[in-house]
């Protein structure tokens, strides 16, 4: 079977994670905004009780939204979210990644998702500083420990919290690329981590294709030079 | 058997819920931080790799830590998480539920959480009514669609997101009890689902105890009325 993926066609953001664990597990998959548009997806989302927000997968009669719940559910059917009690500690991982990159994007957007950028600067050059200072190494420090000596997360092969971990430290160094240079001889095995994630054979094709989508300054994780700092 | 609770002992925050549906499925506890102080807590926590913050649970030689995730294994083991795909239905609810709470603390910490709330007084302000105004009533009325003819949010029976939706409202009824007061009549299911869950006879003995702890400034929910507004 095919999966219907709904999220925003011109940004990575949330609906990433969710299009890399399909393309890494080798499920197909509709891409319907970007086929379609983002009317079409606002009509549809509008259209259905149980979602807040896309990322969410359409599966029957009913949608299964909010990226790490989407993870979980694959996780189940298709593997690759570890075993047992395993699997309770794949998804702890990924929500505290979850946690980091809303912390990211909540540096950019500090005041309130409804205001832009430019009135809430001032502002945001503040919680840049802390984020950069005491939230960033916080983090990195606590995934460094927890990759075990395989270099995964969790067990002897990848899940989708590795994954996941690769994009937010792929959003990470495009947003804060400074401070992730001086932050990362401190972190030898997360920066191994993203290279493994990154050279898997089942992501090859489509981490070199027009389908994977640059960072840009709509998503989650924005360049804005003036919010970096090593 | 008897499961090893770890949260700070001053405030209800992301812990309460855990409390909630450990107390509403019967199953005994230790608090351990409430017994120990909170210095075993961090003694406790930077003993453990898997760990990024409490609430967690310990279970034999492993921890399970963030909300949710505790949620979903209790709900695994006992019950009360919904059956089948309705398992997904709960989760992405209490992940929803999550990120209001998440939301409710930043407005009152928009610039980070390690400076005073008085230090970023003037960030909250514009926080807090873009929070009113618009975040708000949305999640309000997401809720409010989400509750069945049963209602409860999933199925014909309570679930752990039930429990952490009446935390969550009673949280924002505390910190913005005026903006609470004016879209209350918007939202009668959602209202009646928090008097059902208070009426539980599982959590009758803990609501009545000082174990149930109230909410305070140094929490998630914070009553600061200059942040408050119809």
């Amino acid at each position: 079977m095919s999966y219907d993926l709904w999220y925003w066609s011109g940004i990575p953001g949330r609906g990433e994670i969710v299009r890399l664990f399909l393309e890494a597990l080798g499920q197909p998959y509709r891409d319907l905004a970007r086929d379609r548009g983002d009317e079409a997806l606002v009509a549809d989302r509008d259209s259905r009780r149980d979602v807040y927000a896309p990322p969410y997968l359409v599966v029957g009669d009913s949608a299964i939204s909010q990226a790490a719940n989407i993870l979980l559910f694959l996780a189940d059917r298709h593997g690759h979210g570890g075993e047992g009690e395993d699997r309770y500690r794949v998804h702890q991982l990924q929500l505290t990644i979850a946690d980091v990159a809303a912390e990211a994007h909540d540096v950019h957007h500090p005041v309130g998702v409804g205001d832009y950028y430019e009135d809430q600067k001032a502002e945001a050059l503040r919680a840049a500083a802390q984020f950069r200072s005491d939230r960033m190494p916080g983090f990195l420090d606590h995934f460094e420990a927890a990759i075990g000596d395989g270099g995964w997360l969790v067990g002897d092969d990848w899940t989708y919290a590795d994954v996941s971990l690769f994009q937010l430290m792929e959003g990470l160094r495009y947003a804060f690329p400074r401070r992730m240079d001086a932050v990362g001889a401190d972190h030898p095995k997360l920066g191994a981590l993203v290279e493994r994630v990154r050279q898997l054979p089942e992501l090859a094709d489509y981490l070199a294709s027009d389908r994977r989508l640059p960072f840009n300054e709509d998503g989650i994780f924005r360049h804005y030079p003036e919010l970096d700092a090593a």
